[in-house]
């Protein structure tokens, strides 16, 4: 079966579940799992078996009009159901503190509660499955755009490198990076991908590789440090990844290592593409310099996936999880409302502006 | 115990015993070996437990030495010594049939023995224990030269980075790329080093984090990823790596990341050094284009440390041991007979010349 065949996270209503893929047994094994319980969703947050800022927050959605469908079986009348549906929002909200798209969808269903508490309480339910689809059926929109075109950069028998999981599994459907493979193969187009299995974490082994295998295109893992090496092979042809921040000025922040693959890109002369949902293009923030990057525990690097630890005891660990790449290495920025090149100054603030007004 | 205090690879000739850490339990156990038997010291080579082109090759000619002993316990003429002499040298031999080193040190080895053989077989083996003790006291001559040449890079207080395992566990003593780092040290400079865990067999982690931080020496282990970001946050002032194999034109083969590490060197303007004997300066090969690169096992980054495969089944792996890098990426060579910097192909051959004037 391929993962285009199903979403990442969607709503089975009939059963009223939460429907998700458990991430934390890919690639050994694909269970789907249909989530009736507050506790189960909660944990299923908590623990990564959904992750990825989009089907984060997809899930916080479909999570929280699930607890209101609840809530509504014993509490009729507005203000009882609207106490217990602030407990459930804030028990969702702190699977993942830090995550912002989990907070942000949550604000949004309660925007809608707040905004009609003057219709009887089952409708207010009804709106919040509509909102939780809303959200849902954006983050697919978004992707399926990203992905046509992105498409318009792919040739028939390119190869393409990506770095991490900018993927399917990290958004309901299609991803960000990957998006535009997808499209291709849509397309009937023949791609070659190379995935870098980025450490320390290894979305790229474990997830990328895996999705992109389970849809049928052809797919290579690569240790990171190899990247530079199938680029001098000539076997790539273009690049996509994603980002998690991208400042005014076109400098952006993705997961660590993503710079390399830019510098290498930009050494062998091969377009180096972000594709950048607008939500991520924060206007505020100037340049690269003032992103800060998170620094997670070292023994991510040391300990985890091994039986015994790789490093020695007392050797310090530093493990940065982000890292800036400029804007001079960038080909260009892939959002659902187009393709911005350089100067990113003028483009990237044009479709923002286009992506505000639609809002409105 | 500090890493500089023992050799890699030594002599006990009171136990006739080859001497070794155990690579193969670094970084959480130190077991020095004392080897007696042949079967035994094969097993070492072959199983990793001595690694490191250099270390191979001190291994394996004090190992012979040691079988030329016990042979000579029961033959005492020529003709049967050197018919004995042979089978060990070829059994020896046939550990780790493709290293250069191993084959190199036992044909230096026989060619004692053939030059001599007008003498008593009893000085013919006090002959080969003086020829093993030359190739190891060779090995560490031309280390502690490239550290001494190799400090005068480094200032007080310097970031350096190093990519894999070009240490003192891959040669006698003081290894390659970190010689300077050793020699810094010593002269009471502090210096901060920061090491790639080289995927995939992470030999930058489990050993050569291990070995500065054993001797005393500041040292970080990163992902081989976040090479670029420590540069960008300003940490490195120079970069030590070593290499297999250096082009007459300068440009050359290490282990597979080191091309990615020298791109980011070159963006953030930080001088870039190659830690080369001139045993691995081939003048024969013009540039990188001819050198071609080991693939090896994909299982090596989908299987290898980890209980469950990290990759799905199905899914290629490309798994190249060594890259190129160019030579316009390289400040300068660090050879055993001084600094070799741009234009290189004429300072390379000279070099060279300097190194096989001494053969002679």
């Amino acid at each position: 079966m391929s993962i285009l065949d199903y979403a990442t996270v969607s709503l089975d209503d009939e059963k009223k579940a939460l429907v998700i893929i458990d991430q934390t047994l890919l690639p050994n094994e694909t269970k789907i799992l249909h989530l009736t319980e507050q506790k189960d969703i909660w944990q299923a947050i908590y623990e990564l078996k959904v992750r990825g800022a989009p089907a984060i927050g997809d899930a916080a959605a479909i999570g929280i009009y699930l607890a209101a469908c609840e809530i509504f079986k014993s509490k009729k009348d507005f203000d009882s159901f609207y106490a217990d549906f602030v407990k459930a929002k804030d028990y969702l909200d702190s699977a993942r503190p830090t995550a912002v798209n989990l907070s942000w969808a949550l604000k949004r269903m309660d925007k809608v509660v707040q905004d009609n508490k003057t219709l009887a309480v089952d409708k207010i339910v009804e709106l919040l499955k509509k909102e939780a689809q809303a959200i849902v059926d954006e983050d697919i929109w978004i992707c399926r755009n990203i992905g046509e075109y992105g498409v318009t950069l792919i040739k028939d028998g390119d190869g393409l490198l990506t770095h991490c999981n900018a993927g399917q599994l990290a958004t309901a459907k299609y991803g960000t990076a990957t998006a535009p493979m997808y499209i291709a193969h849509e397309k009937g187009m023949k791609i070659k991908v190379f995935s870098d299995e980025t450490r320390p974490l290894l979305q790229g082994a474990r997830l990328t590789a895996y999705e992109l295998h389970s849809a049928g295109i052809d797919v290579t893992s690569i240790c990171d440090s190899a990247a530079p090496t199938v680029m001098r092979n000539g076997w790539v042809q273009a690049v996509f990844v994603g980002c998690d921040r991208v400042a005014a000025n076109g400098d952006f922040a993705n997961k660590i290592g993503t710079s390399a693959v830019a510098l290498a890109a930009k050494r062998f002369g091969i377009p180096f593409y972000v594709c950048a949902p607008t939500s991520t293009i924060d206007l505020g923030t100037k340049s690269g310099s003032e992103i800060v990057i998170e620094e997670r525990d070292g023994k991510e690097v040391s300990h985890m996936w091994y039986e015994k630890p790789m490093i020695a005891d007392g050797v310090k660990i530093y493990n940065p999880a982000f890292d800036v790449t400029d804007h001079d290495l960038v080909t260009g920025f892939v959002t659902e409302y187009g393709i911005v090149k350089a100067p990113f100054e003028q483009g990237l603030a044009e479709v923002v502006k286009k992506a505000d007004s639609k809002d409105k």
